[in-house]
């Protein structure tokens, strides 16, 4: 490769071939892959993004996007000698605005740097979840993060009103510039969000911010039944905007207990636990929520329960739920982050639980996850007396299984940490042979040389 | 055109070319061209949807979608021999999910069955817009409809969980199946949301519904300038999660007082009204709603007000606004549907007023809209000493002068119509050049025979 044509495009220090950062930007938070990039590059402008395509094509030069390098499906991997183009040094917030109730940043902006931003102006943006303090905008928006305020705000696609992206041919487009309607066409701001990069690379974004929600009132509950989870949530959304609706079981409350030094919320112990959050705008809602709790204990629904009374107990709370990876970290749990409808979580639980009591008695299975929007995280914990290798091998036999069931109940082989290179091979179990077609063709009219990111998602 | 294979697909009373059929669903709602479709299909189900794409496709006839015939853009306007297809008969509700929040339709079902449908249920369907009563929810997907709680809930695009859909090629996809988080590639179905049906036919679709909305209280306040009109919207949505907020001149106030019997809601005169509606979801919302208005109204942002006491009063307040089209439509006005950023609407509008005074000094100009979307309806009313012809004639050199200035501002020429054939020549003041072409390359992947509703959009 021809670094002395990239070093035209970039200064000095924003390309480099060392080692350590080969290792460090080539590779997300994924294991099982290998990174071998053969330069990094940092753009401080969407022009140089624009040469730097350019120049890909014209050598036929892989590039690979990073940016805070958090992903979860190795869809920010360099495996092959690609150049990796990170953006953290395009990480400047450009433009506020009160009325149009926008902020427009580069890419490389942090979610939680963000966040405080747009906080300082009085205002919110929602896009929240457990990796805020790493990853950046220009991720978030090309794997249409998720996290914990979904059923309440949606998914980062509902929150970007602009972008402007560099294709793989090189040009570039300013799709959609914040405006709220815009009914001229196909809206490819959409095709963008969530594309892993396969399409061209992000370098401007406009996001939609919103009023600050008031006091948040957090309570748990302990729940017996699966089927109580759901008529729990029913009963509580066609009431209120809910902020968060999130489970975990009994086992992911033990580890949670032993490992984080938590109390646990009260004495009752359940199979499961839901964390439910819930704006307090007034003396009225909280009645009204009371109201609630009180007809779902009678029920039967709910056998125990907290309730937070200031925002410290609030976060506490939380922490019962957002510590559940750390504390199950040790035991190098094997991921799977799945989505289907939520009236069949019930029946996919269930049925998968049951597979894997018979087929692997050995195993520890963690669930837990946004159980309003049908997404679950199953973690399976590793056995002490079994090797990594082995450990692997069988979960992946757990995979086959699990996939084949989401495809049957029409759900989602990866509902929030995209396809990347670790779910590219079960993409069939969520999209027909004819979409995959589709998408490698509308891959072409974008990227026609095959430069931007390739070999992730298809 | 060889009919008899037709009828090998259609029965007869689902096919027809009688000259009053063609003449009714050859045409959408919009004047200046005319409708010359050759016959007319009535589809019941989507296998008849694809057999009609792959006969339409070997005998290279070209097709084009009719949904409720509401649009007013000529995207559903046969003017060349195509065979139009009506979706009125897959007019059924498939299923309702109380769990998922989620209702299933074909195309066909019109807005308003729907709207009430899921009320029956005892849920909301939000979008929500005056050709509610003939508009098909299919038609309302495709031109990714907009409407009067679009600030509160958002465009079509928000509420549509699932598609199926048949491209030009004759595949049938099934995209999204109603899951809230799929992270499996490019979100097709966001492509065909606002395609005009260029790409392809929607013959099923999955749409979310929410809790119902409580007491709604509409506000209508006078405003002695058009910044002010901006200054309340900001003190209000940053409280509140305001339904709607519309806005109207007193010209447009005139002409609903005069025509259709409605009293002005105070005596005060200002140049610019503004309705406000809010839910009422507790009496300290109301009182805090109350707080700022009064703050509003001395900072001399507010001159007048009214407040709706009961759903009667609250519907009568509302006729002010959504009576306007009706009140005017005898002055045979000039319609035109555009949007600028939130902020910009003032300067916008403020600029094209003194044009139009300057150049038209006889032209009548009804302004309203959803300003809160900054999107307005802009209504030139005929002088009645001109004849259609000249008034045409001098109502597009308007428009010259309104696409250029969209285009400087960073607008849309359309906001929420569509682009069909009446803003076609007009589209590269919002879209780039380079950016059309990626449509038609994406369209070439679609309907690789141009059979889609050709001549559409681009």
């Amino acid at each position: 490769m021809n670094l002395d044509e990239l070093k035209q495009i970039f200064s000095p220090e924003d390309i480099t071939t060392e080692p350590s950062a080969l290792e460090t930007y080539g590779r997300d938070w994924t294991k099982h892959f290998t990174p071998a990039p053969s330069a990094i590059v940092f753009p401080r402008k969407t022009p140089q993004v624009q040469e730097l395509v350019k120049w890909a094509r014209k050598n036929k030069v892989a590039l690979v996007p990073s940016g805070g390098r958090t992903g979860l499906s190795a869809a920010a991997f360099a495996t092959n000698h690609e150049v990796v183009v990170s953006f953290e040094k395009m990480n400047r917030v450009l433009d506020f605005n009160a009325i149009d109730e926008t902020v427009t940043c580069q890419p490389g902006v942090v979610t939680e740097a963000l966040q405080n931003y747009v906080k300082a102006q009085g205002y919110y943006f929602p896009v929240d979840f457990a990796a805020r303090g790493s990853s950046q905008i220009g991720g978030n928006v090309a794997t249409n993060a998720g996290g914990i305020k979904v059923i309440r705000y949606g998914l980062m696609r509902n929150w970007v009103a602009g972008l402007t992206v560099v294709t793989g041919s090189g040009d570039t487009l300013s799709l959609n510039r914040g405006l709220v309607k815009n009914a001229t066409g196909y809206d490819f701001r959409q095709l963008f969000i969530g594309s892993e990069g396969t399409l061209g690379f992000i370098t401007e974004v406009t996001l939609k911010v919103t009023r600050m929600p008031k006091d948040l009132t957090v309570f748990v509950f302990g729940v017996p039944e699966l089927e109580a989870v759901m008529n729990i949530y029913e009963a509580f959304k066609k009431n209120f905007p809910i902020m968060a609706y999130e489970m975990f079981t009994d086992l992911a409350l033990q580890y949670v207990t032993n490992q984080q030094g938590i109390e646990r919320p009260f004495e009752t112990k359940t199979p499961y636990y839901v964390l439910l959050e819930l704006e307090k705008d007034s003396e009225e809602t909280f009645e009204k929520a009371m109201e609630i709790f009180e007809s779902c204990s009678e029920a039967g629904w709910i056998e125990d329960a907290a309730v937070s009374q200031d925002s410290q107990q609030a976060q506490n709370l939380w922490r019962l739920r957002e510590d559940i990876t750390e504390a199950t970290s040790y035991k190098q749990p094997y991921k799977n982050d799945v989505s289907v409808l939520i009236s069949k979580v019930p029946q996919f639980l269930t049925e998968m639980t049951n597979i894997i009591e018979q087929q692997h008695p050995d195993f520890e299975v963690v669930w837990f996850g946004h159980i309003g929007d049908g997404n679950l995280h199953i973690n399976i914990l590793k056995p002490d007396n079994l090797s990594s290798e082995e450990f692997v091998k069988r979960c992946k036999s757990v995979d086959e299984i699990m996939f084949t069931m989401i495809e049957n109940l029409g759900g989602s082989i990866s509902a929030e940490h995209g396809v990347g290179l670790t779910k590219k091979p079960f993409l069939q179990h969520t999209k027909s042979a004819q979409e995959i077609e589709y998408m490698r063709q509308v891959k072409r009219v974008f990227d026609p040389d095959g430069i931007m990111n390739p070999g992730k998602v298809f």
